[in-house]
């Protein structure tokens, strides 16, 4: 499995992933899956990807390629972010390959999903759920959050937390928590974690850094976030039972 | 769905369920999950469920039926909570009508399975997951909560809070939130929450609600809980950019 987690508030973009990859229980490997492709002044992207690693890594390598080709259609020339997800989303596709219906490929999926986040200059900046299938969903006032992977252990966190005018670096501490929570629950999902920021109108990658068990950021909420939560229950109202009684 | 957790703490056990029942998105009602049996000086216990509503039902009317008529085995018979996991597996299992294998119910499980918890006079508390197959096994103060249903969402939160030594009130507290979590992400987990405790050697339920989307405490949860992480995460530490430079 993986877990990836891209936030868009008022600020900026926060990117969010663990760098375990598993075959197995007994085949497990460290890969990164946040990919930053910065234009400085003209276009900033990042990538997270969960799913078959064959099929990521071929299409970040066509992206790549395209780019370095100068290719007609290739990151540098797209003036609208919707444009930039379409196009990941036509190279995605071509990147699975369609092992369906052969029987000898059984229980075997090629498929991939991408969370692509960005900013190209002139337009506002946004992300997208880009689907195995090639479509995509942008992220909404409403849902300013995007997971791809083992979704399910770090979600309260970022409903409870996330709004569009959370800080930017608040935004990527409450990643850091959601994470943290997925880390302890999935053994599929591991430590280092990548995380990148893209402050609004910088277009370029604001601040990038991997995160070890020993970083003291990420080891402080390791170890204290449970007590900051214990302090915080103890501060919900009483029971009934619990109240003085007359 | 359903969303139902066990803790046991060193002050007594904590259950807490929700009442959605659905056969589909659009057939749901609200059932009774959390049932209790007192036998006031003598034993206590609680049942929760979750699965197949006729297999539970069935059981539960069994386990009563049999102290009603004073069977042989029932739970007023036991000096032992094992040996009531043992009893209430049997009758789960002889609940449960075998569908397996004929192909006009391919798709329909009957399956159900238990959470029981609860004090034998001269017995410390105890709390069981109960299984399909009838077998069960105990909390432990390494894994001092048991869940059953939708599970994902709220572990995150008794994992970071529940210890043997936490108050059985702020355990309570801990459950509610657990719950709101599970209630906010999965539509087949619904309000109201039933809530029962029992402090250690009181041999009987020692507090009981049945909490709405109204009750006091649960409105502050649903409406504060938010707030208090938001400034719970603006505590930790600062990045390195954050901090004054030299």
């Amino acid at each position: 499995m993986t877990y990836c987690v891209g936030i868009e508030v008022d600020e900026g973009l926060v990117f969010a992933a663990d760098t375990r990859t598993n075959a197995s229980l007994d085949d497990v490997r460290v890969y990164r899956k946040l990919h930053v492709f910065e234009y400085p002044g003209q276009a900033v992207f990042a990538v997270m990807s969960a799913g078959n690693l064959a099929t990521t890594q071929l299409a970040l390598a066509r992206i790549q390629r395209d780019v370095d080709d100068a290719a007609p259609r290739n990151l540098r020339t797209f003036r609208h972010l919707f444009e930039v997800a379409e196009y990941i989303g036509q190279v995605l596709v071509s990147s699975q390959v369609d092992t369906a219906g052969r029987p000898e490929f059984e229980g075997i999926s090629t498929q991939a999903t991408l969370i692509l986040g960005g900013q190209v200059a002139g337009e506002r900046p946004g992300m997208y759920m880009v689907y195995p299938l090639g479509n995509a969903i942008a992220s909404s006032p409403e849902t300013p959050y995007l997971q791809v992977g083992e979704s399910k252990y770090g979600k309260p966190i970022l409903d409870r937390i996330i709004r569009a005018d959370t800080r930017l670096e608040d935004a990527a501490r409450t990643a850091l928590v959601s994470l943290d929570s997925t880390i302890r629950s999935n053994l599929s999902v591991g430590m280092p974690i990548d995380l990148a920021l893209i402050r609004r109108d910088d277009l370029r990658i604001t601040e990038r850094m991997r995160l070890d068990a020993d970083t003291p950021l990420y080891s402080d909420i390791h170890a204290n976030w449970s007590r900051k939560l214990t302090e915080a229950v103890h501060t919900l109202p009483r029971f009934p039972w619990e109240l003085p009684q007359d």
